[in-house]
């Protein structure tokens, strides 16, 4: 009866997936990779998602496939091509999203501005790159990394010994090296795109991270004047469009010291940068995958508020749960906006996050800090 | 690990239960009619809520039980309560929502102004109330109506023979007598009240009914001057607490041509003239509603914009579903929240809501009102 969309993974992701498909009434079918996973609620399946057959059998039974991370390895995604699923965004843009030193290149050859950059495949590479650049490099590996990890500052090619030698064991090719960009801020542009090619933009945000870990955005950036704005919604447009990417992309983005923007990372699915969107915004980034991969037009992305300020709560409590806590934190923060994934408490892990929405960004700020710390210990 | 919910009844006020349950990371469980349900997706048992055994069994393995309908019988409740289970409201509050005559008669003690009404048990009784109220009379039963079922104005006693022999022979006892009110238009108040007593209000609703179904709400109610909505405030706040309600509160009201407000009727649980609150307020009341039951501190209740207008999608596309009009619907209203409730289309059946806010109240009633139209034949 209704649509149906398939999501690849059960994180928390996927689970802000499901009010907005309650909400327009398309069945949201997750293939989770264990049972206590965040979207276990919109569970179907619990599997390995690097199983082909495992994969393609969840996929039988849904109108199109999207995903919760950038995982799935290109074989999985080409058998889903050839049994004829719509697999959105497409393999061919997922690439770019999968493989860092894939994505750089392309984004070279677009005119995509983008830190410095080269394949470094041995100690001595590395040693060229690092004193071509004022003396250190940011490492990171193609593949697989994410808030922070798979990522290394070093001022000294023998630092990277270790990664060097299990790329030459497990035969994973070159590793990154990037210029460590001198920048005052990051920010970040959130897109979505239609299958059919509309596209449209929230503004462009701030976001603030500890150790490589988002923990804090302002929507819209501070100081984000006419020209800023613009610049990162070009880049993000050029790199949708040429990639074809289809659904929610996020463009991390590092404001220079001069001022200028260069690409830091894509992920190609709703990211913590658009977290806000869920209260701040009238369309949220969760609706608006739904929208784009369904090819239905997208939603308006106007701002609900001056000032959307969205705080990860990381960790949890040490003991008990995350809603042991709602009384006090409820009762102090009755405007903000509270989200629990559902998750066990860990040091550093997102477990939720809440928004705070207001007139006036130092105290919107203060209000969603309030409310974060409540749920943290 | 979750604070877990359950809610009999598997309509649509149980489904948009769900977005803020996951938003909260509380576990929702639905005891639900059927398997094709509104709430199907959330439901856990299927059954009859009139089975008290299958109701308890249901009942062992959540922290509060709460309603989608109030037709679950006294005895069911009454099982509940011995069996120690948290059931919000209480038996004691549902009583008068369930009972239009108790209503009635208990609202009257209280002093709360309502229509001039009789209990009539014979077409004499009835002739009585009809000559002494200017020769008309709106007959209702006390239990079991709704969206204008069980109701009926008659001018000439003889034409409740039917009603008064069913009564008879089924033993339910005398039927309700009201004066046809003169009124200007209709009202909705709608609150939310914890089990330890914190109550917060949204603003007073105009509520437009077509053959006694609510068709649309403006949100606030135009013209509800400080009196008028400081009056509507009082007479739910009163009944809240004095019939000791727990959860949302939908207090219905008339305002009479010569400006006074009547209490029409009650709910007890998530109303049609709530539904606005979704989209146009800082907590909708399904996340108040929980918020409630499970006694956390109450979210603010602040407008998102000057004007709400929230229109119901009565009946549904005569062929195909209710999606298949998104493409449509969605390009020519990209700022207009839908909402289906993936139920079968049939002729005047609520499959589904529209909501619009904005700064003219003109426009935004245009604008969902279209929204609407392109979900109906």
């Amino acid at each position: 009866m209704s649509p149906t969309v398939g999501v690849i993974g059960g994180g928390q992701l996927a689970r802000m997936m499901v009010p907005p498909a309650v909400a327009l009434g398309i069945e949201l079918r997750v293939f989770a990779e264990t049972h206590g996973a965040s979207a276990a609620l919109a569970a179907t399946t619990v599997g390995d998602y690097r199983d082909a057959p495992a994969v393609l059998a969840f996929a039988e039974e849904v109108d199109v496939v999207t995903f919760d991370h950038e995982h799935v390895p290109q074989a999985v995604l080409a058998a889903l091509v050839d049994r004829g699923v719509a697999v959105r965004p497409g393999p061919h843009a997922l690439a770019f999203a999968q493989d860092k030193l894939a994505m750089r290149k392309r984004l070279t050859e677009l005119a995509v501005p983008v830190p410095e950059w080269a394949a470094v495949a041995s100690i001595t590479d590395l040693e060229a790159f690092i004193s071509e650049h004022g003396g250190s490099a940011v490492l990171k590996t193609p593949r697989g990394g994410y808030d922070g990890k798979g990522v290394r500052v070093v001022r000294d090619a023998t630092e990277a010994v270790d990664w060097f030698e299990r790329a030459d064991s497990t035969g994973g090719g070159p590793i990154l090296a990037e210029e460590l960009v001198p920048f005052r801020r990051e920010l970040s542009q959130v897109l979505a795109r239609r299958a059919s090619g509309e596209t449209v933009l929230w503004p462009v945000v701030e976001s603030i991270q500890r150790d490589g870990v988002c923990v804090e955005t302002i929507a819209p950036a501070p100081d984000s004047a006419a020209r800023l704005a613009g610049v990162a919604a070009d880049i993000a447009l050029t790199i949708a469009e040429r990639l074809d990417v289809t659904g929610v992309l996020a463009v991390e983005l590092f404001h220079t010291t001069d001022d200028r923007l260069l690409v830091n990372e894509l992920a190609m699915r709703p990211h913590n940068s658009g977290h806000w969107t869920i209260d701040g915004s009238t369309t949220s980034q969760f609706e608006q995958h739904l929208r784009a991969i369904l090819d239905l037009p997208l939603g308006a992305t106007g701002c609900r508020d001056p000032w959307s300020v969205m705080v990860n709560v990381l960790g949890g409590p040490a003991s008990g749960r995350l809603s042991d806590r709602y009384p006090t934190a409820f009762a102090d923060q009755p405007t903000v906006k509270f989200h629990s994934y559902d998750k066990e408490s860990r040091p550093g892990r997102k477990v939720g996050h809440v928004t705070a929405g207001g007139d006036d960004l130092e105290e919107t700020v203060f209000r969603a800090r309030a409310a974060a710390a409540f749920l943290e210990d």
